[in-house]
């Protein structure tokens, strides 16, 4: 179970952040490490802060942006400092540790997503995480390094994955409400959807690329929390579909025939 | 209270972990750390790992031996790599974090100790401690960085400390999952959309009235798990009657002129 959780470090600055992350994962036992354009990688500083998790990083994934690093996930998770513009669902890293293992336990595939070392994850990052998870510190001192960051995450993912496997007989989730994990759609496949919806509000001319006005934020926000499996996202882009076409002008043409 | 901790350090060999150390405690709110005779100190790496938190070593108080590390304390927890000959109270970071946060507010002056990094605390020092400590990792792989120990240690006391306070671990409290119940969408809004919906599917030939294959019933359950606002179903809403016009070719007609 704990294998279909990946930890993505994106633009990693420093080598040794990479190398820590690798030993606190190996620590806790998650082995999935992909890097969205690090700096240097590898790096003889990565090994040395590896401290014998040399495997993980040999096993490293190097993608050249996000979207790659999520393809084949079902729930992403992205640790973010501080509060937003746009309200998000926020988790503190406990709830984040619950919800990781509650969903890879059904099959999930789950991304642990962590920022540049300076600045973090851009907003246009964080809109592609179902969820930010906000690790509780200091507002006067809040930036911590990133491999103490991915320590604290892994460590309350080992800390629920504990808790589950001590309770095998868990009760179910109610699957009425949702669709399981396996009929979920993809973030590869939930970014095509957005940017299809994108496409045609302008077609509509609903979206104004120049004032877009949090609107794709706002409109992700919502699909984002909904679990939306693959069936529903094949209506959603029919529906589009058929919109762009009204936008054209096409049907009215068909009509006019 | 949080005053009243104390993070000990046993003899480190690498200056970069005590600086990191001092970042993670003053990430999470602690500021007095004490060296049991560290090889070196102060040391540039120590500087530059503490990433701003100099104060915490500026201040830090080195000493000769645990003992003196430890007078005025009325409570010790030592970290321990699991198994010991000797059997002791042990607790797991989260138990540890919730005593800590009861004792130190009832005024107990609390230490918790971190031994060296190849060899942890000797017995002897071990049986000074009241409690043992132990970082559930994974048995294969089980020694945490010294920095990333800290960091889980008083990741916990903080969470604890937060929860004693009454203080929200997260940001900020309403960026919850969902929209707050007095901002969701009542029901009747929510049978006005469908039928919104319904029409517009219609309008633009992507639901065939004779022919409606469950979509709409499908579509109800996308929306109705999803908790919809008021404010995402104005968007929603718009977007419909964007859609209508498309499908009257009004856009086209604009367009033409």
């Amino acid at each position: 179970m704990l294998q279909n959780i990946r930890v993505v470090l994106v633009n990693t600055s420093h080598p040794g952040n990479i190398g820590g992350a690798a030993r606190a994962m190996k620590n806790m036992g998650l082995s999935r490490l992909v890097l969205v354009e690090p700096r240097v990688f590898p790096h003889h500083e990565a090994d040395a802060r590896a401290s014998g998790a040399t495997d993980i990083l040999e096993n490293a994934q190097v993608v050249a942006n996000l979207e790659e690093a999520l393809v084949g996930c079902t729930l992403v998770f992205g640790t973010s400092a501080r509060d937003r513009r746009i309200p998000w669902p926020l988790l503190d890293p406990r709830e984040s540790g619950v919800k990781v293992v509650e969903e890879a336990g059904q099959g999930a595939e789950i991304a642990l997503v962590f920022g540049r070392e300076d600045s973090g994850l851009t907003n246009d990052e964080l809109q592609r995480c179902h969820f930010h998870v906000h690790i509780p510190s200091d507002p006067a001192f809040s930036s911590l390094n990133l491999a103490t960051a991915v320590q604290v995450l892994a460590y309350e993912v080992r800390m629920s994955w504990l808790a589950a496997e001590g309770r095998p007989s868990k009760v179910e989730k109610d699957e009425v409400a949702s669709p399981r994990s396996d009929e979920l759609a993809t973030m590869d496949e939930l970014e095509r959807f957005y940017e299809h919806l994108q496409q045609t509000l302008v077609a509509i001319d609903f979206l104004d690329p120049e004032k877009p006005r949090h609107l794709m934020a706002r409109l992700r926000r919502l699909y984002g929390r909904s679990s939306v499996s693959r069936a529903e996202m094949n209506i959603l882009r029919g529906i589009l579909t058929e919109t762009q076409k009204a936008a054209r002008g096409e049907l009215q043409k068909r009509k006019d025939q």
